[in-house]
């Protein structure tokens, strides 16, 4: 799992930080890319990094504010010219559909793959043998989810050393035994494959946050995260304003991953009024709260290891 | 009168053009900023010009294909949160106002001026004491309209020596002269103000063109212009591509330029696939039909200088 950013301004576009979009790098696991928020001119960022917009596989929109949906139409339009294929499903407020819709038939844009457009509520809103995906409205004065990505545990290893002790040479039957089957073996002896298969290691949790205030679904949706993306409008001196406009300051979101017991926090959405050794200042505002805590930068790029 | 090219490229972008814009700055005549189409992401590359989104008084759209309307919802989103407050009239087929209307109401975007959506059809569609803007439909397979916007005449020169010979002396009167009134001297003398003004000035005509095929409504549009914008998609020897596809060719463009007896005619719409040295025979091709011929590149910008 690798997280690229592709857009950490609010708002509007400056010229050092796009409107929001978020990439989820889901390459080893399944070969797809998840996007998180789709501002306008994310095709643009998407051309500077390594992703193909054919392996899009979903979309999550946080909530419908133009700098985070209105790159939608032009992405997906893009993504049919160059040859994408496959089945792509857009997770979204109601009102998507509507603005997905009419862009595309006044467009005339006819996409060559299965667009699905999924208007959701709070809960689960996906689920495969690899991933659960569920949402959680934030506080934003317009409907605005957060989404909690947590991948299944998987299958524990092998323990070959403790097959090779008992003199089980490598072959087609340790798949069986990996599998934890019960299997026979040429000399008779009969062994339970669960016996050599190390404990299972944990799936990692992703939580990328729309825009909100500080609230308790945030805690909720961050719970022991591996990686909390949390907007950080406003630094911690404007309490006040990002109240009113429905936003959270630098402190507010260090809280946050604080009382989660999150491991890492990416703060990002960063209004254009901070510039250059500005945000030096906001991220020590948060780093004084949450440690492990880093600041986003378009295209930069977070990888998140299996666990052990 | 200028033009700066923020988008020249076609279908989809690339990391050396945009999609279609166009802005004619006409900040002397009116301190105004005309748009011609509006792909996604102008906006951002208005940030890398003089050019201020408060200033925007017109967007003409050529055709709702999206590499021509998808950066409308943000622009005139962006517009209003920098503190324009001035009337923005947005012209084009219909379709437009469905199309801009759903993705503003979607997004809660309330724009805090005066936002007119005109959905045209062929003729004159803006005429005041300047300029008269008029439109035709091209060839196009969906409804493509090409804008021929014509300068009025300004008045001529006030005939200062003339003036000065019969020993009248700069002042207010000069004012009244100068609008070809009859005016008594202070020594009695009658004059007729019209026998001390020059003849009126020619206004300039730019001819911007939407994607189309050759076509003789494209002469028409271009008649005597002093600038025309043609799309040049293809290479002069993809006449069939071009064609099968409602485009142009280099050839096809001189080809409307020299029959219209145009002053100058610039390329834009270029594909992706023409890159690097492969421009200049782009130019090479159209440059053998009709010589005062330009390659738009993303940025570009061409005065259109006052006749004299
Ligand atoms: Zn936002
Ligand atoms: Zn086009």
């Amino acid at each position: 799992l690798e997280l690229v950013f592709l857009g950490t301004g609010a708002g509007v576009p400056s010229k050092g930080r796009n409107v929001s979009a978020i990439a989820l790098q889901l390459l080893e696991e399944r070969g797809a890319t998840w996007l998180f928020d789709c501002g306008e001119a994310t095709q643009h960022q998407i051309l500077h990094t390594s992703i193909r917009p054919r392996r899009i596989e979903k979309i999550f929109i946080t909530h419908l504010h133009g700098d985070h949906i209105f790159g939608l139409p032009g992405l997906l339009g893009s993504r049919s010219f160059q040859d994408g294929d496959t089945a792509l499903t857009v997770y979204g407020p109601k009102g998507i559909r509507a603005f997905i819709e009419t862009a595309l038939s006044v467009s005339m844009t006819h996409v060559r793959y299965p667009l699905h457009i999924v208007e959701i509520e709070e809960g689960v809103i996906f689920e495969d043998e690899q991933f659960i995906v569920s949402a959680k409205k934030l506080a934003h004065g317009i409907p605005c989810f957060g989404y909690r990505i947590v991948e299944k545990d998987l299958p524990g290893p092998l323990l070959v050393e403790r097959l090779k002790e008992m003199g089980i040479r490598p072959g087609p039957i340790y798949q069986q035994i990996k599998q934890g089957k019960t299997v026979v073996l040429e000399d008779g002896r009969v062994i339970d494959g669960s016996e050599f298969v190390g404990p299972p290691i944990p799936g990692r949790v992703v939580t990328v946050l729309g825009d909100t205030r500080f609230c308790e679904q945030s805690i909720e949706l961050a719970k022991d995260a591996d990686v909390l993306i949390h907007e950080a409008t406003f630094s911690a001196s404007e309490e006040k304003l990002a109240y009113d406009y429905f936003h959270a300051t630098t402190a507010q979101a260090a809280e946050v991953a604080k009382r989660a017991g999150a491991k890492k926090l990416i703060l990002t959405h960063i209004s254009s009024r901070y510039q250059g050794t500005m945000c030096d200042e906001l991220l020590a505002e948060a780093k004084a709260i949450f440690p492990h805590v880093e600041m986003a930068e378009d295209f930069a790029s977070f990888s998140i290891p299996k666990k052990k």
